[in-house]
């Protein structure tokens, strides 16, 4: 039976049919988070976007696909997100074990393109077979082939909906349009996340944004209002309210491999900020298995805290 | 994480892709049975079968379709079974609470039929948008509707796999070919829980058989290999055994209401023989709630017993 | 790469696509009678049609799945034919051990009709998804339901030709029309073998028949041209002959279970006439392990010594 | 390149798509009688209609599929017509050999009915991937299953149109409402003549009527109008008026085996009355090979000299 | 019967229906290597990719499309792989004598893209109907046209999958993006072979690859892990690992014709580093027929030594 914050939260998606609740639900109601409405989800897909040898040379166990799923289980994540090719991997063996999200489209890093657009490679179809309880989609808010990407997404969403999965949108600011500094700026993430939730997403994934302004027009508003924005807490704040005012589930990647130290005092910022969670893929699958056990305790722990 | 024995009947169901999988977990992973292998299920389609007066008026709460998924939530039923309109009544505000099975077939009482076949009334696209773990279908062995039962029943199981979705199927011999008394006659349950199981069903449900043997042929086989039947429990073991030697999970219904101490003592012998588990409607929900939650939880306990 | 008879009999279904015949060649190509053009099919489909109790009572480890797989493995036969859910109990974990045939229409012995007509309880997808080689398809010619179980073959036979499936057709001459006495007379076998071979079925089963004549019709011309039909060895090469002159495979079941050598005895007459093999369900499968292997391999070994 | 008389036939069909029009123009540029208008097509579905023995003992080289498309090429028929399987197993040896008919519907004489109606047993697929110039389709006029006929006929009709296949229908007036004699009554057959081309038939079958008039409201008319009918050139010719007033092809089948003095009698009357030629089946397949190639030719005289 | 090595094979692919895994138990159980896990496959697509004379000139038996498929069985390889052309030219008369892959996507010489994508030149509707055990498909990447070429890929196995077909997947890293050298880097390949296994890939081609590193971000990895990859061995290895782990089928083609020491020194190395095969086109069918027979077995012979 779900916690009365969990009934709190599926509210926000009055509009959805059962289907789509129960599923959210069952996110909420899987691992160590059980019942708090946070989040702290284990994605593996860098196989596919950096490579193998970047991705799971530093911790070899993770070239197999079963690693994951068990670092998933034993750490108590609310969901293991990956391609087609590692959730097929696993799913016949660990069938209704944890929630599982196929993402829906991949990059590599064979292509050099300036104008980023994942290819879709797997269908609500497959994520129906394989029991996923979500799909993923990236999108690249601030490249060219936004049309394409927002196209394919609302294709998906729709489909997705009508069969009772919700949809958790990766959303990264990147293109010809952006400088560097800016695809982490703070008004350039809030945007991406305003633009996830339009979209329909049920779950939105950003980066933690810098302090930095991308966009004149957008400058001159954050300055005028003296919108808050020097602490990691105060962007994750403003982000969060970009996302319908807080009625939209936003969680933060961890990005880059770093010191345990560094992500635990990044996640409390998050928490502070009202972040709904972290999605951890790195940080977690780089590090020896019982490092990372540790690590995503901790960060599981910081964000029940904030219950 | 699923423990050995939901492993060890998931492995019966090799040929399964994981979403079907996954869902039979879901099943056996909540409630107070969670992770036995047991069950213990709250159907209510006697509206529909009986009419309201007949099922409602001894308990006067169970008009209303919340009444019914609160019991089997608190007294930790594995599942809810109803048609689409008792679950479309609660399905929103109660989404992910426990696992719902949508009937998809339903017959009533207005209709008078010797041979009888349901009608086809929800899809396994309801089953989806409702966010359902299972379709429920029933069958009538024994019926001149044979054909057009069987025949719907295949494509809804094909359908249903596809998209992840396992099967209950209610198995319930009638017809003009069956004397009344055949129709809970040992070799006849026997019989139906084969063809159910033949027919692709993942979960079964039967009632408790009688030592009657309805078939001149089978009986010559009954009494040429001295078959045991003078027990319950000795009939429950052949009923199991002819679905596919224990290897598809059979569960036993209760029948019309009775006392507390006969409906237990048939549990009891359910347990002895193997039966997978009980489910139970008219004995609950016609019962004062707190009476129900008892009497579910000490049908619980037999069966939990027997792991 | 297949033997030059293998060949021959291929080039009787010239009209087929490639994946036809490679079925076919499977079929020849397996088991110990690989490449001889012979066949010994172990068909399960009794627990269906009779009942359990009927079908496995007499061998009781036969009610498990897996027990007649591995039969007709052990026996080395060429193909294994059975309904859906005997199949699909068993596929996932013996995927490519040996060809399976399933059986896309089923009856039971609940339903009284006097006019028989199989229920269609699978799919030709059904078919695909398990890796069969085959499906198969019961007709009683001679019963009133006649329309509606050829249109369903026709249907089917046209989907499975245009996957490469092949299909077997069961030729039971059953209904109002008939006597008991003529439903394994001569002129009602040799005539519901060219249905089946009219009907474009690729592999025929009939019952060997007796001497008796059926049809005043027929019986003219039986006696007008003094057709041979003393010895069971004439009837088989008759109604070989009627199966387009040789050019289908026709293949004899052995019927009710009795002694080793009536089932020998009628095995070298069905060699002798120039049938194509043994189709033979409860002589086997009733029979404890060593007697049914030593049974099915003294089979094999006759049909073998024709070749 | 057509003839003047096939350019005109097929100016009656002026409705019909060029497909129709070349395929109705294949079986008139086919054979000894190409381009005369004229047709003498050898039928082979009594292995089917009446059983293998009644069909092929009194010429045993029957049995075999083989034999029967070599018959008609080597008499030069128009064209070859036979249910599924016997096409099957000559059409792709025999692949642009000569034009092939397709029958889709097919009865047997296992199943007794007073009321006939085929069972459709291929379809217009199979009639194009077996390279057929034409499907046919048994109508039996009378008969109280005249609905499903009829409206099978329908549908068959208008998708073989839209793939540019003719269809030859076979009228067979038959059923609970006609005495025995009235089946081949004059008003009876010029009447199951009218239904046919009504329905849309290319080609129509009809066996050449008796004087008998079955219909007492149609007797009056023929009686006060004086309709010729003594002769059997008389009654041709009637039907052929029949038929849209000779602007459809109607021909006559042979009937029963007979003599060849009496076949070549009845021809010549058909001839005489305007009738486009003969479908004959017994009175070819079941004589010699030699007697079959010289009636054959002899009829085909005939109808060539009525040109 | 399967092995047990083939059984421990097909448990990595848990998530796959029967189907699946029979097909990939038919590619395993054939041939010369049946049962010991590795592979030999004979690709002929030259033809296609590279013009005629270029490829068959050097051997001209090789134009006729008998040829090869007589090669293969002749040598014993497990499977052949072609074109639907050079597939169509043989299945109808070699149907079922090995396992036969048909290429659904291929590309040609004549037209200069310096951004490749293989046009989808057949179907999985092909592969049935011709009797294929698997569908082949080439992805390049590094290209810019990655997105048409995995939306293809994505939809292809999904379809081949629901009717039992694996997929085998050529990935040869290849675009704009990629130097030379870089398209057989250690780093490049092992990316290759890791995104075919996320894309769902059964079986995975590459080339064996060089020492080279053509990322920089990845040299940085490979050199700050000191991953060995000083001998071919090596980097078979880690290319097996980036594969899954080795839970995924991985073979190796031959390359650019070179002579026999050459091949089967790298032979040699592919079968120590733990590939699971060799695909091997023109090093076998542009030598003689007696050469390229016993160069096959002596790759066959090393593989199988590596069991």
């Amino acid at each position: 039976m779900s916690t009365q914050r969990v009934k709190e939260i599926l509210s926000w998606y009055a509009s959805e049919n059962p289907g789509v609740k129960a599923n959210l639900a069952r996110l909420m109601n899987a691992g160590r988070l059980a019942g708090t409405g946070k989040f702290v989800i284990l994605p593996v897909d860098q196989g596919f976007e950096h490579g193998p040898a970047r991705s799971f040379a530093p911790n070899a166990p993770g070239y197999d696909p079963r690693y994951h799923i068990e670092l998933a289980l034993e750490a108590g994540c609310n969901a293991y997100a990956a391609p087609l090719g590692f959730l097929e991997a696993v799913a016949g063996d660990c069938a209704g074990d944890l929630p599982l999200i196929l993402k829906l489209n991949n990059s590599d890093s064979l292509t050099k393109t300036s104008e980023p657009c994942s290819a879709v490679t797997a269908s609500v179809e497959d994520a129906l077979r394989l029991g996923c309880a979500a799909i993923g989609y990236t999108i690249y808010p601030g490249s060219a082939e936004r049309n394409t990407q927002l196209e394919n997404l609302r294709e998906l969403i729709l489909e997705a909906k009508a069969v009772g999965l919700p949809t958790v949108v990766w959303a990264y600011p990147r293109g010809g349009g952006l400088s560097k500094e800016g695809e982490t700026g703070l008004d350039v993430v809030a945007y991406a996340a305003q633009i996830a939730a339009q979209m329909g997403a049920h779950i939105i994934k950003v980066k933690p944004p810098t302090a930095f302004l991308e966009q004149p027009e957008a400058k001159k508003v954050y300055e005028k209002f003296d919108l808050p924005r020097a602490t990691l807490s105060d962007r994750i704040r403003h982000v969060v309210q970009a996302a319908f005012n807080g009625r939209r589930i936003v969680i933060f990647s961890g990005g880059e491999a770093k010191s345990t130290e560094a992500v635990l005092a990044e996640v409390k910022e998050i928490a502070a900020g009202g972040g709904f969670g972290s999605i951890m893929g790195r940080n977690a699958f780089q590090r020896p298995k019982p490092e990372a056990l540790a690590l995503l305790r901790a960060v599981m722990a910081i964000h029940a805290d904030g219950c």
